[in-house]
């Protein structure tokens, strides 16, 4: 085996096969059939919010499975269609061409190909680290937001009406409060009852099946059941009352039998040009969706997620749903519970999923002939009402307003200027708010506790300060955006007390300062001295200190201006002559 | 005087008028007379630059020095026409009319009504701080390569080359290279002749005169009339010589004589829009110019600036300057200080320039036909030389790469991609490494140093660590985008020495904790404590304490985890029982 020694450590794989443990077979195999009975409906329901025949999200089910299962660091996650990815889906490919020709479905691979190919160059440039930038406020006002577009835009199917495809959630909600005098009657029907279906098929049953004493180790896949039974339940009450013939209910209808044929996405340097911004975002997105979904599941069982690796893995996924007609996946929320839940062990649980998947390809396709739109349209809002997150909202305004300000700028930018627009403007707001917080640093006027050596700020404690001596903390690095802000703060305390004649800048939490702040600072020296007041600096970093030593500034200060400790400076100062202490 | 109590505090005039003292006097007339001298060719010459009639300058050093000299908080700050802003001027009204129509003209003065609009707006809001955010390095690449850009846009002029008026630095280049030959032999020796005057005006004349004991004050005078000398001598060479009909030197022609009318500026909303985005740059880097002039000359005096009225005053200027025919205008860095060397005491020096120009339009204008342009470039070319700065780089280099990055990012996009860009590109890379360095912490493990109750970065330090105990300190705030490191971090650590049971999380230089990484802490005591290590909290700094104690967030900590000292944190874990010291 040690030729694979290389290749092991990007090919997990390689590891965990070889290796497996017949033990872990029973869990793999559960988990990956539940999921697969979780999978085959979302599928179809998410390629059509994406605006796609409903294979192609059973196409995305198969081969990027398999490609994730032998490249990912995590065991749990199911990957696959989602439902934040199919709306970003929708709306890329909505900028390009007409849902439900063949350019749409061709625009769909590309898309994948890009965003593989975007995962892939990430990981081997290792930014995974760059989705850290994505604050968890501006990610929960981004999914309530989209949850909500998601969750209106298959209003019209819910209700039988036929609406313009708007993309903009004001659009939306006019396009559907017109369209509502037009509901097909018995469509609204058979969505409500798969709505109702889906909502007692979870906590209810669970209550149901435990009061009659059924195993838990049963209860548990059978909650979720519900999607696979409102399938197949509304396909038969279509059928048997002919609805869709004498009613008008709109189904799914023929959905070509057999595994998608490989191929390479259709290369047309324009189309690909136009896809990349949207295909960047829908990566990110996805990316983040995964690796925190990973990271929650892997720490259960003291597993690590190497969030480099998940790049590659789910670039390969992509890559290979962009080849097998299939369009951008990623690792799901829900679907990737249930499999950590129902037991995977390893990935050959995903292993597994594929594998049914295929066969419900090959030979379960007709059952899903008279599969109503509306039964889709309500697995997909049962799915996305779960996303509606006001928790981290109200936690995040308790705390720290500004947190609650970029989430809420998130939220009404996606709802206003739609899921691209409105994560950009997230993060710009966020950083914005940030850079604004760290441009007006805390600065505390300290005096000394008692007789101690510690010194506190005088605002929040009983101390003792020394006349003629400004002792002042700068709780923050200092650099260009902020270096103003502090010379100003410094220069107005001098103004207005025509005592002092010293000045001690405490370091303590001063963890760098940057080209532009030591030129700000060198100028206050000088200004101070005109105005016949010494700075002296103290508890300057290690770190700090070794920079300043490449540069000409420690000669601005006066000989022996710098302290170890605050208590060393005001010693010095106060001309105290206590002995130091040991 | 008490009704005028509020007035005053927003028109600095009304404090110093009525109480100007007559010993001022002589010092604002010589400053006054002298900056009027210097301002004469020069705004001429940056109206050229800017691609204006030379008139254009001269209304612009009128009306707006006396609306500054009402509202300024600058004692020495001399307004008027400046290099950058003129080139930046050029650069807008380019892409908007044609350079000699009169809507050229017409367009430079709703530049400068949105600068002045802008600039009012700002001070009402009390933005004047924003212009922090552009760092000492960002503008020093900004400046130096404008100064190349107008150099060598200005060689054209200077060698009589006719040239199509490219905007880009690299263009340029190319065009002037392309225009070489069809240099016109007079009109570059005339050019030369003023550049060799006003180089030979400044430094080498002081060393003359001062050898030939010529007193002081009549030396400094003396070195800022090159470029008035320059004029008057070039164009009486053509005009002896006849070098404009007979040798084909560009020269300046009539300028109409006669004070400028007022008038509102032109209302087209388009024009406005269009204009919008270039006048923000045009005025942040004029404020921002006028406002590090200022504080440097009134630091050395012991006044203050405040930056908000500075806002105003300036915003005050440029509306001046659009309703009486001129472009935007700043407070520019030579002539404030001449104007404070020369001895300006109050604004009233300001006034008497403003005063000196109006005359200069009433009665000189006559004595400017035979002016040749290549004077002008001359003079713009021998200015703009002095901004041109290496040491900057050279400093930024050996202190902060990263500082040096972002000085060469945008003195290389100012050239490639035009000022505008230059500048919104330097501020970009500015902020992203500056976040990039917030996102990546560093992380020391310390122990204690000998007996005492100091504890210090092992790796820098001798110092000694408690077996199972791992003290760990990060030295940033902590946030969205670098939690996850700090989290990676430290499982990392845990994951790498099985013996740890306790870790202790210094926070002595973490001065913020915004929501999201709170959320990752309490996720990491979590994970710490599925790994079987407990996390505490030591030298949590008072306002994060605050804050912390609104959330749920003390309770995920196991009690008593949250430690004054890491000492006493150190001590509880190691079961030391040393008696606590006063």
């Amino acid at each position: 085996m040690s030729r694979f020694a290389g290749a092991r450590r990007f090919v997990p794989i390689l590891n965990w096969l070889p290796r497996y443990a017949k033990a872990d077979l029973p869990g793999d195999m559960i988990a990956g059939g539940i999921v697969a009975v979780m999978l085959v409906p979302q599928a179809m329901a998410y390629a059509m919010l994406a605006g796609l025949p409903p294979q192609v999200g059973l196409y995305a089910s198969i081969l990027p499975l398999i490609a994730y299962a032998a490249l990912g660091s995590s065991r749990a996650l199911a990957v696959g269609p989602v439902a934040i990815a199919s709306l970003m889906t929708a709306s890329a490919l909505g900028a390009v061409a007409e849902s439900g020709t063949v350019d749409y479905v061709a625009a769909a691979l590309i898309l994948a190909a890009l965003s593989g190919l975007i995962l892939l160059a990430m990981g081997v440039a290792r930014l995974g680290v760059l989705v850290n930038f994505l604050s968890h406020q501006v990610i929960s006002g981004f999914t309530s937001a989209a949850a909500l577009v998601i969750g209106l835009s298959q209003l019209k199917h819910l209700l039988g009406i036929d609406v313009p495809r708007g993309s903009l959630f004001t659009d939306v909600v006019v396009d559907v409060i017109r369209g509502l005098p037009s509901t097909n009657l018995a469509t609204a029907l058979v969505g409500a009852g798969a709505i109702g279906l889906l909502i007692l098929s979870r906590a209810p049953l669970a209550r149901l099946l435990r009061a009659l004493r059924v195993p838990r180790g049963i209860v548990a896949p059978l909650t979720k059941t519900g999607p696979l039974a409102a399938v197949f339940l509304t396909a038969l009450v279509v059928w048997a009352f002919g609805l869709d013939a004498d009613f008008g209910v709109a189904i799914v209808g023929t959905i070509p039998a057999g595994l998608p044929h490989a191929g390479l996405p259709r290369f047309d340097a324009a189309l690909w040009t136009e896809l990349f911004p949207a295909a960047v975002l829908i990566t990110i997105i996805g990316f983040l969706e995964s690796v925190s979904v990973a990271k929650a599941l892997a720490s259960k069982r003291r597993q690590k997620i190497d969030a480099n690796q998940e790049l590659l893995a789910l670039g390969a996924a992509n890559i290979a749903a962009s080849v097998t007609g299939g369009y951008p996946v990623a690792g799901g929320f829900g679907r990737s519970g249930v499999n950590f839940a129902a037991g995977a062990n390893t990935p050959l649980a995903s292993i597994i999923t594929a594998v049914l998947m295929a066969l419900t390809l090959l030979f379960l396709t007709p059952l899903f002939y008279y599969l109503p739109r509306t039964a889709l349209a309500a697995i997909i809002i049962v799915a996305v009402l779960n996303l509606i997150d006001l928790r981290t909202f109200r936690e995040a305004w308790r705390y720290n307003k500004a947190d609650a300000v970029s989430l809420a700028a998130t939220f009404v930018s996606v709802l206003v200027a739609g899921v691209e627009a409105g994560i950009v403007f997230g993060l710009a707001v966020s950083l914005a708010l940030y850079l604004w917080r760290t441009s007006r640093p805390h600065i505390a006027v300290v005096g000394r506790v008692g007789e101690t050596e510690h010194f506190r700020n005088v605002l929040r404690h009983t101390v003792k300060t020394a006349p003629g001596v400004l002792a002042i903390r700068v709780d923050e690095s200092l650099y260009f955006a902020n270096a103003s802000y502090l010379e100003d703060h410094l220069l107005s305390a001098v103004a207005d007390d025509k005592t002092i004649e010293q000045v001690v800048l405490i370091c303590s939490a001063v963890n760098f300062i940057d080209a532009s702040a030591l030129d700000t600072l060198e100028n206050m020296i000088v200004e101070l001295r005109d105005a016949g007041v010494t700075l002296h600096l103290a508890e300057v970093k290690g770190p700090v200190t070794d920079k300043l030593q490449r540069t000409a500034f420690l000669e601005h200060l006066k000989p022996g201006s710098l302290y170890l400790s605050t208590h060393d400076a005001l010693r010095a100062l106060t001309g105290t002559t206590r002995a130091p202490r040991a």
